[in-house]
């Protein structure tokens, strides 16, 4: 059933009066009728089946009852990125979505391969945020993942505190003693990730995250590049901790 | 260091003459220079390091010694792919063969939203090839991750057999009993995995697949799209076989 994400605010009397571009999802994408049902999130907290009352130009539905949907990772894991093309990020941005991720960091690092210009970002941000809220719907999300403005990698450092653990992955095996596996063991309630633009670290960058305590970890012999190894990570965690136990013989 | 697939063929005294492609790959994009070295791959098999005799017009280089290097995923992960549209597909080959994945075949299915025209298709496996192994050389892979044409559904059903296990990735929990992670306990050599294309499976073929003893798996609780869901799966197995030995307390 299509879902549609509002505001508290928005509810009046049981009924909801729908965003303009939600009607025309509702009328022309849709084509629903008076009487369809759809889901009504609200603030990302609370799911209702709702029924349609009146369709044209604007829609406005009737709630029916609260129902039960916790689709939500149940692990805070929030991805700092290296800072990489428009196209990219938004197909990262959109994967990420799908795969439950709580945040996401662009990063300016210093073999980023695109600068970072501030005015431009305010627009894209705006685009970030539409593809994440149609990417929750479709993946049939409670939550809006967080796409923050490009941070500085001094802020980077300091975010971590907020962290049960911060790792980053790092292909040089010769410090790779850690392991990502037994991270998760671990049973952390929220992991930040950091992950190289594709140019890869500068040895400075590498050489602070060591002395802020990130933790360097493998993601296997293959190199994937940057816009694959944030997939990679977030499938491995979804694997770990939702697809049910293992008949461990312990 | 910079990886070139040649065939067995091509060695001569201990020498490869390089492609015109190749050549041209190293004189311009990689601006290389005589004594410079590269990795050569031969046959997807055997690994060797080499350096450069003559540039120009055609790049020549001698091997110096073989190199041990393999990267190979260790289980042949065969991915079955509802048909999707050229740019989606493309993007999934490359992504699946970072990640390690053995062989993608197509499947025509009937909610497919695209149609499959054999004489467009001829054209674009070889674009489909360069794709592999550009992502081969990057990932750094010994082997060539094999697309296949498109085949027909009652194909995919008879290609079962020459597979450890057959699965299909269904969202429908009620069937969903069985588990991934308990087939992937039972360290199964080969995998023949099955995923919808956008418009889902046709309950015709679902029960197809169930009566040819095809496993259903669930993905986790969100709903990923087609062209994600692969990445999840072959992620999770790398994650599960790869990522070094849990801390088990058995």
């Amino acid at each position: 059933m299509q879902r549609y994400f509002i505001k508290q605010a928005k509810i009046f009397n049981n009924q909801i009066t729908m965003s303009s571009e939600d009607s025309y999802h509702i009328n022309k994408v849709m084509r629903m009728k008076i009487g369809d049902q759809i889901i009504i999130i609200v603030d990302e907290r609370i799911t209702y089946l709702a029924k349609i009352l009146m369709l044209n130009p604007i829609t406005r539905v009737e709630i029916i009852k609260e129902i039960e949907n916790n689709n939500e990772l149940p692990i805070n894991v929030t991805i700092a990125h290296g800072l990489i093309r428009r196209e990219k990020m938004e197909d990262v941005i959109e994967k990420l979505t799908e795969l439950g991720t709580y945040a996401y960091y662009p990063v300016i690092m210093k073999r980023s391969s695109v600068k970072y210009f501030e005015e431009r970002f305010d627009k894209r941000i705006e685009r970030f945020e539409r593809i994440v809220k149609e990417a929750s719907e479709q993946s049939r999300r409670l939550k809006l993942m967080n796409v923050s403005l490009p941070i500085k990698f001094n802020e980077l450092l300091t975010i971590k505190k907020d962290f049960d653990y911060a790792l980053f992955a790092y292909e040089d095996e010769e410090i790779n003693s850690n392991n990502f596996k037994t991270i998760m063991q671990k049973k952390p309630s929220s992991l930040l990730i950091v992950i190289g633009p594709e140019g890869g670290y500068d040895l400075v960058e590498v050489q602070q995250l060591i002395d802020w305590g990130f933790i360097p970890i493998s993601l296997g012999p293959r190199i994937l590049r940057t816009e694959v190894a944030p997939l990679y990570l977030v499938s491995a965690i979804s694997y770990e901790i939702e697809l049910g136990e293992k008949n461990d013989k312990s």
